[in-house]
């Protein structure tokens, strides 16, 4: 290619021009290169490997949330019999296996809020932390197998060790990864790139980390002793930050702002609004979201398909009618993709106009996170048992306690949004906001239809699970309708109670535009 | 909340200021908000609806290619018996079922083109737009389950009319997305927005959209008359595209440019070099690999958990010596997982340095994801035999095979962007420059080791399983020394051919200077 001539680069150059106009005008397409040739990164010789962080952040996103979904899978496949007399081993066995998936999430969920942690430390990445990033990821990803043996072998030492070594060399890594990233500051956040306490820093990130790995340390060697205090150990290990920073945050609330140096509290402090990158919980949350939604279908793929030999025999040949005996299981498909998809869509909604997101909203996100893992349960349990049956009322009640949790935490999110909306939510759905009862009513709905549902099967004590299903499907016209009801709604309880004071929306408009010119100020 | 004085603004700003320089410098986190709040929008009355497309698509990269890659698992799961009775039979069905995983995973990337083009059109959605688009992807993520029942029931009119009782619906569906984005310009590509040309592009676009669902409206009418053609069909449809542009292009090349008007050529061409938004084939790339690594522990967990009663009886409570069993499937677990990182790893490499894409490198790109979806399969077989028998031989060449198509179509794609690399490499890793070799290396290695352990497969004719998994996992190491390794096969055939001259790396970096005063000049 040595024919390229003035006229050539031109070209090229219109052309790219044309296709940042053409193309999708998102900002990381056009920003994940040139961010690893900025100039200043020319100039250091050597370091021509330096890359933007971005895509790795998001394959681990991935992996971590798949990782902490497919657990349903095994309380899915649990084949819940009708007969009074298997049921108590069964439930003791699904009991076992729900336990397992919960907990797996949680330590999942912990894992990568660490993850995040280091990587708003680290904020580029060469090929030696690509590599041992996914070293981290291999061992991540086995921790659910380690966790089902605990589960399964309750008494054996074997899982608790299998367990303390996974995340002992998880942590060895990460205590690697920070140690090579230190030696290279280029790589570091450029608050710590710039900032003279690099070595305190260092020494703050090293002793948070390297506290877990000691932890499963003495919880391996006690667990040749005395197991069960192993077990308690290790639930320390995991809720330590949670309960001692909840605590410290409740009495520096009660007693007064007890600040320590802002300098030490920028990274690793666990406060409850520690920022969390926003755009790694909505990478993880697509993530949960698109493998529930398609674990759905794979069930289908895999059962749903007649054997020849049996179409041949049991429905003289004919398909259709084969097929007609799958039929609630199709219905139950496309009822909860559209109930995965509209709480993908609510969740979209609200973290479009989050502007920050704490680390107590991530908190309440992974809670939300964990029910809609569990709606493939709900999916199998609402297609398995005849109709009417005492057990299909159950499986509906079941899938609406689901939903509900779901969708009550997702409002949760937005209630501690509110609470300091100042900092996290941008000004039209503030209080009084323009699209703030819209949003309410958006996020008040799963729940209310969930709730809604329950106490109706309470009440008619019978609910057929293919109305169940056609009430899911038909919930995506009550979000094309809300926007509309609310607007009437508004409408007319303005003109009953206030028919002649200008609207609230206008004065919002008036806020809004004095606070304008004072932000430029600031800025 | 109302107690918001000037302090509590300022503090406000002083925090976002700190949080943007303490968070990762990523242009998507600060950009994904900002676009829907600009002053343009704030003005349109009406519209304040209207958000950035950009997580949308990416929870649609996630679903579509989790999609592709799980209908591997029906292939995966599949039990090869070690008896020559069986496995006639047993190879027809293998036969079946890979040409189904295969044949989804064309459709559904093809499905996904479609997406991608529809989306380079349509820049920003709002809520009505975002539930069709879920809609479409409930349709899409049905397609497989359609597929099934084809190649189970070929002579079956069932399958043909469902696929294309979908497809039509998705067209459907489509072209409500076109008329109604079409409707309301600001949702538009900003080129199209401001283009006099309106009309004439929605009819294009319409055009080219319903051309499937027409064909497909045809091939389940001819369903009913001979099937056989109906299938000739449905293979056009999936395949007119590529033919006819591949033999237009060729046309072009060989009697010369015959450039139609550019107006109508930005989009819905189906020219190789078209552009395909890189950010998509990154997250659909990832998906594909996070759900192939996943689905390998996802096994695990659900088959290697022994029974308690089983340990009891047979090994006499022993948990150690009842995982032993399992020990191959551990190895090849580590030994698969660290492929598909590292085939992520090399995938990552290469699209760093990448500018753009195109259509013909995003159908390599496919083919490559098609063998790496394959991965699970051979993960199965190769712990499947037992040691040193013919199958494990042959599972492990299969495995070979899997690794070098998944590694060669990658390097195929570095080859195509090298054809035209002044508009989609970087000049890092163009011909002659400072990293072309080391990426060459990196995308070579792979390649090289599967094509090696197949010939060594031959020559000795016995292989061991765990070895070649032990090799599996070594081959990280080989790219953390490949960086050196490379460096100093280059020093030495420098010292050894021309040891006075300069050697070629300055001089393409005074190139590169001298290349740079006149980019500036024309931007």
């Amino acid at each position: 290619m040595g024919e390229n001539d003035d006229a050539d680069i031109i070209e090229h150059h219109v052309e790219e021009e044309m296709e940042k106009r053409g193309a999708r005008s998102h900002a990381a397409s056009s920003s994940s290169f040139p961010e690893s040739v900025t100039p200043s990164d020319r100039d250091r010789e050597g370091h021509s490997g330096t890359q933007s962080s971005h895509r790795l952040l998001a394959y681990s996103d991935a992996l971590i949330s798949i990782i902490a979904t497919v657990m349903i899978l095994p309380v899915a496949h649990t084949k819940v019999e009708d007969n009074e007399e298997l049921r108590q081993s069964v439930q003791l066995l699904l009991t076992t296996k729900i336990a397992v998936y919960l907990m797996t999430f949680m330590i999942v969920t912990v894992a990568w809020a660490a993850h995040i942690r280091l990587f708003q430390v680290i904020v580029r990445i060469d090929d030696c932390l690509a590599l041992l990033n996914l070293a981290c990821m291999m061992l991540i990803t086995f921790l659910p197998y380690t966790f089902s043996l605990m589960a399964t072998f309750p008494e054996n030492v074997l899982g608790i060790l299998l367990f303390c070594g996974c995340v002992m060399v998880i942590g060895v890594i990460q205590c690697l990864i920070v140690l090579y990233a230190f030696s290279r500051p280029f790589l570091l956040n450029e608050q710590i790139q710039i900032s003279e306490h690099q070595t305190f820093y260092r020494e703050h990130i090293l002793k948070v980390i390297m506290r877990v790995p000691l932890m499963c340390f003495i919880a391996s060697i006690f667990s040749f002793i005395f197991f069960q205090l192993s077990y308690a150990l290790l639930a320390i290990v995991i809720f330590l930050p949670y309960i001692s920073q909840s605590l410290k945050w409740c009495r520096n609330k009660a007693i007064g702002q007890v600040e320590e140096t802002p300098d030490s509290m920028m990274f690793y402090t666990y406060l409850p609004n520690e920022p969390l990158s926003k755009e790694r919980v909505e990478a993880f949350s697509d993530g949960v979201y698109a493998i529930v939604a398609t674990l759905l279908i794979l069930d289908i793929c895999e059962d749903n398909v007649p054997d020849p030999s049996v179409v041949e025999k049991q429905f003289g040949g004919s398909l259709v009618a084969a097929l007609q005996v799958y039929g609630p299981e199709f219905l139950a498909y496309f009822g909860s993709f559209a109930t995965v998809g509209l709480l993908w869509f609510t969740h979209h909604s609200l973290f479009l106009h989050v502007t920050k997101t704490t680390r107590f909203m991530g908190l309440l996100n992974t809670f939300s996170l964990a029910f809609v893992g569990g709606l493939p349960l709900a999916y199998q349990l609402t297609h398995e048992f005849p109709d009417n049956s005492r057990n299909e009322l159950e499986a509906i009640q079941i899938s609406c306690v689901i939903i509900f949790f779901a969708g009550i935490f997702q409002l949760a999110i937005w209630v501690v949004a509110l609470y300091s909306e100042q900092e996290t939510l941008h000004p039209y759905v503030r209080y009084g906001g323009r699209e703030h009862v819209f949003m309410l009513a958006k996020l008040a709905l799963y729940p209310c239809v969930a709730l809604g549902t329950f106490f109706l099967t309470c009440i008619l004590s019978k609910f057929s699970a293919p109305i169940f299903h056609l009430m899911e499907i038909t919930v995506p016209f009550a979000f094309l309708l809300l926007r509309l009801l609310v607007r009437i709604g508004l409408a007319l309880l303005r003109l009953i109670f206030c028919p002649d004071r200008p609207d609230t929306r206008s004065i919002v408009v008036e806020e809004d535009e004095t606070r304008v010119p004072f932000n430029a100020l600031v800025t």
